[in-house]
């Protein structure tokens, strides 16, 4: 029996304009509300240019006690980030915390009820 | 009476990865689908890098009989491209077809739904 945390860890490019990664740890604040009692613990990092890094999150995480981890790309596109550098970055998380779960789940822009999201944004109106 | 038609335009930054330009066209085609009558056309159009530009979009909507446009910003952050470069984009537009209503929609990474949809792509597991 594992008596370990759930942790979500919602995974960003990161931005040189600092209000883009305010408006991730905003999010992450909302999925954080939104969850429950789903996951112990929910944050967020950044792949390049802001912090925490990817590495630093898996850390911080697994040290709250997470014993399973789901990291998730907040990435539209399937490039090179979501398909090589993330996943690098998770084969070496697991090589430091061996007896933690860690899952890399679908991308947002491969997230299939995604386009009855975008109809509710046009009909939202204007910006 | 406007008997013009509906149109929706999904507005992406464009990738130098023609596979994630491909995935907009794709997820396009998943749109158009799931809305139905509401809308007569469902395009897409780039920023910048991938044709079809915004311009040349929003011209081919209006050459197809728009007379109402909605123009969805498929961005995570309101950096400068949301902010500045789309609106000015349709500003333009705006001038060009004077009949036409041209709607600017909020971008994803502001829709209110956004977390519950993240909370799905967790629970849909690994990639």
């Amino acid at each position: 029996m594992n008596a370990g945390k759930r942790a979500l860890l919602l995974v960003a490019h990161g931005s040189r304009l600092p209000e883009a990664n305010t408006e991730v740890a905003e999010l992450t604040n909302r999925l954080r509300e939104v969850s429950g009692d789903r996951y112990e613990i929910v944050t967020h990092a950044f792949l390049e240019i802001a912090k925490p890094d990817i590495p630093t999150g898996i850390d911080v995480c697994v040290a709250q006690g997470a014993a399973q981890l789901w990291v998730l790309p907040y990435f539209l596109a399937a490039g090179r980030h979501v398909r090589d550098d993330v996943p690098a970055l998770l084969d070496q998380a697991r090589e430091r915390h061996p007896d933690v779960l860690i899952n890399l789940c679908t991308h947002l822009g491969a997230e299939a009820s995604l386009p009855e999201l975008l109809l509710q944004l046009a009909e939202g109106g204007s910006a």
